[in-house]
């Protein structure tokens, strides 16, 4: 296909992360700088088979860069599940003569991607866009770093309130599979303990280093707990820790929606406009299937296959810091 | 008095609120400017109590200026609404030689303030600290400015994902008896209804403002909800906004303990620091009983006991015009 | 007039300021509450003389009150200080059938308004927007308070580093004509000296205060200079204190055009909001010529050319705070 | 030596970076992790040479790791740099009993530090802490990514204003030998040119380009120039490009000192406490002049004589990304 490629699409899709629209930017200008059409699609698949979408140029994505969610909206589209969903999807593609579809969104966003290129002739390339970090095949996806530092700012605020109290903190961030915005948020804003889904903590592990940390001279302490952590959510750590520790006062706080939010950081404008200048390259290159990440600095591609069905890891170094530093 | 004050004490009582510190500050530099000591006593009245208490200069309050919470801690105490408690409060402040007692606190703060002052011969001065500026005789209490923006900034956030999937968002802020934070915040946030326990709505002009919202071509909207709210919190009027509106995809969140923290705006250090240099000024002149606080943009005073006794209200001008620009 | 107003027009003028665009919106979300029909001129002046205008709905405004900037553009217009300017600006007003006219800026921009309104049968509304706040007539321009804690943020920052150098840092603020940033800003951050154009300062008090508070142990020190400050700008006035301090490490920092941009912060949002609505409630009573403010809280009006000819005084008493607490 | 150490030192030198004070945290609680005692000198070596120092235990490093500047304070020695300063430094180290030293710093503090260990049985750690970024042997300084978010932040800003008036911002940040802020940020901020020392630009490139940004509809654009560009500085710049594009409104913006401070980022934090536990951890291997850096992900050490001597390169492709979306 190579430099014959004439016009492509791109969506978002699935749960939104700050830098969707950085990527979008990327991949529009990236395909006006080599003469290719882009029209994009609103509100994820549901739009390809809605055929809701508009060319996009290069004035089209001016002074998005710096702006959180996404300008091409974002949704979960039951339809798409469907045989008959992506035939119609694939006719409006077809209609429009789009010869590739760059898919910015987490791995049921790649699921879906990966069906559509399975079934029919349309290369699609990945991009990975979510706060969790938790897809195979990147070091980071698009919206984590910003994510990272929403949770650290939200919990430098508590961490006032709580220092001027003499209070503990349990307190509830994203991550339903994956403890990655838990573990670095924990480390960064000094939390006595980290619970992620990766670990299984015990209560008793808990009580004990929050009592350590107290014999040591602590009189504040933050415990981070990732959404999906095995024991319960905050809230219930908080109650069992009550029974042990009744002389404690225990907060709660669930940092919700907010932490999907907000202007992206440095770090994910420039990953997302690295990636979206990639995904374009995959395309003009005849590529298809895969979703391009990076790793070890630089930008890497990996199966769609292998990003959906594989599991990223936890850094278990960083765990064993956060043990340490954590007095 | 006058001339002849040599020495006073401080403290901060009940909720911490932004610009506490920068009011610490203002007030020991106000007193060595005029060759008066100062005791910092700890954790409020509790510090009282248990003479927990240090002498500050100049340089003990160096860079707080733009730190949230309190450097002197804060706490409620129970001993100190007893009697006996306020015998041993009295007992170590003339141990000490202390001849006047600044208290930065909320209205709970104040009672304890103005029994010590009527049971005793110790001169207490008010300053209103509290995110909720719910306290009468002043404009402003100090760290509303700095909540609001924390507001504001946490719901921008949100809006960034509510726009990207057409969502309606239920968010609670703080406001147990007042609903200012909720009614600047939601004007500042463009919120589509803003639910205060100064106000009764019925559920039914919630409904009715969301559904002509949607016509008018709104495809996501923010309700605002002070805590104190009268039909419920954020989550029950979500619930029975759902059985309204099922195909509104609707989420809620709590904004929580983060409001109360991080660094001062620019308008909560100045306030902090006019009502410090005006509350040792009001000990030097041989005033008693009273709060500072700002009207008009001047500062005042107001007797203690009308700041406890009253209730500032709602601005009926700012309700009306959340109505009309919410379209 | 009143109830028949049926069409205005709006534009924003001068420098822009945050809280222009939520000005912007509440003009037109009033109007669409009140069934008047709004025309958003481009660029000021301009775009009345070349009739680059577009109609505003309800919807073309969402999205943007927590925007820096304005949509509408600004720009300054030379043709319109000519009575020809003026009269293709008015032809144009009345070929699109528009009643009165809306214009957001500061004083240059409220002179142009007033020549329009004395020529031609045009009634004109000043909203003040501009981040000096060196309007007569409003206790608060709009872009003030944003402004000011962009300020204050920097020079947070850059206090991080002049501690950690034990340094003495010449920073300048705007304010060509005014002090209020550089007064209200220099309080907030705890500036050792205060230099505005409003006040003479002997260079001997500034390096008097210097050495005071070396003497009382200060190791950093902050002074803030607005751009109008008589002696000279932030680089002449380091050079001068070095000679008088040649031991000092001095350095200068201009922050310069960042101080006009940014998110507006929650005050000038609901101020932008409070005068958008004033402003088409005052066209509809049949007024013109006058500008709206806020005035000891509440929305006020006053006649466009007081605005224009007076000027707003300096508090004093800020000055004299500033002093006491600078130790 | 190995688990027998007992006794070590930290200090910070040369320029301040934002997560110098979560380094020192680190390497303070692994130190009381594994029992070994930590004297914290003040002001670099100067401190070393005074023996200006003080213990610190895991307390003493309490709310800290969210702070910029650095609580060590830093400071240029030139007395350092002689042989006989050296002496003095070393023997204030043993008579204190300490067995190694932890260098924060950059090149300038890693010369020293190589050059204490050479000549004394001193073991010397370094940890690299600048915003350059400009140290061979790490992928990442301390206090780059917060700079990097700091630039964006007010280079955004100043995207505000440039917008509303059509502007061209000629816009200076940090880098007097290396182009990574510049590069980075430039790419975050859609920045039209990137001037930095490592790329040869001519002047008629510049032109060119905004020529071109133009006739593609762009009207307002940022050039990004790195303080050691090599035509001159964002003034020169901006002067000899209004030669030949006089009717462009051309103005620049010299970010300056604010660049250095601010709250880290939750990755310069991560980053330095790894360092802070890696730098400690090489100390009781018996282990010296080295640098631990983090390279791919992963903590390394590097030669102190290579950190000092070898230059690390720019990312060319980084160029080519921000040369390809710039339209």
């Amino acid at each position: 296909m190579g430099k014959s490629l004439k016009h492509i699409g791109v969506l978002t899709s699935g749960g939104d992360a700050p830098g969707m629209n950085a990527a979008i930017r990327s991949v529009v200008r990236t395909c006006t700088h080599h003469g290719i059409e882009v029209t994009g699609f609103y509100e994820g698949y549901q739009g390809v088979i809605d055929d809701n979408a508009e060319t996009l140029d290069a004035r089209a994505v001016a002074h998005i860069i710096n702006r959180g969610g996404t300008m091409l909206r974002s949704a979960r589209c039951a339809e798409f599940r469907t045989r008959e969903g992506r035939q119609k999807a694939y006719d409006n593609l077809k209609k429009r003569g789009i010869e590739g579809l760059v898919v910015i969104g987490g791995d049921g966003s790649f699921t879906g991607a990966s069906l559509l290129s399975d079934e029919f002739d349309i290369p699609v390339i990945g991009i990975p866009g979510t706060i969790d970090n938790d897809i195979y095949g990147t070091d980071f996806t698009i919206g984590f770093d910003t994510a990272l530092n929403t949770v650290v700012d939200a919990v430098d605020r508590i961490r006032d309130t709580a220092t001027s109290h003499n209070r503990l903190f349990f307190i509830e961030v994203m991550g339903r599979d994956s403890g990655f915005i838990a573990l670095n948020a924990g480390i960064a804003v000094g939390a006595t303990n980290i619970l992620i889904p990766e670990e299984s903590t015990e209560l008793d592990e808990v009580i004990t280093k929050l009592k350590t940390g107290r014999e040591n001279g602590k009189t504040s302490s933050i415990v981070l707990v990732a959404e999906g952590e095995k024991m319960g959510d905050a809230l219930f750590m908080a109650e069992e820790t009550k029974k042990h520790l009744p002389d404690y006062d225990i907060r709660v706080s669930v940092l919700g929606h907010m932490q999907r939010g907000g202007n992206p950081t440095c770090a994910d404008r420039v990953l997302a406009t690295r990636l979206g200048v990639a995904a374009v390259e995959q395309l003009m290159a005849g590529h298809s299937s895969v979703m391009c990440g990076v790793r070890n600095g630089s930008v890497c591609t990996v199966s769609i296959h292998d990003a959906i069905s594989r599991k990223p890891g936890i850094d278990r170094n960083l765990m064993h810091i956060a043990e340490i530093v954590s007095l």
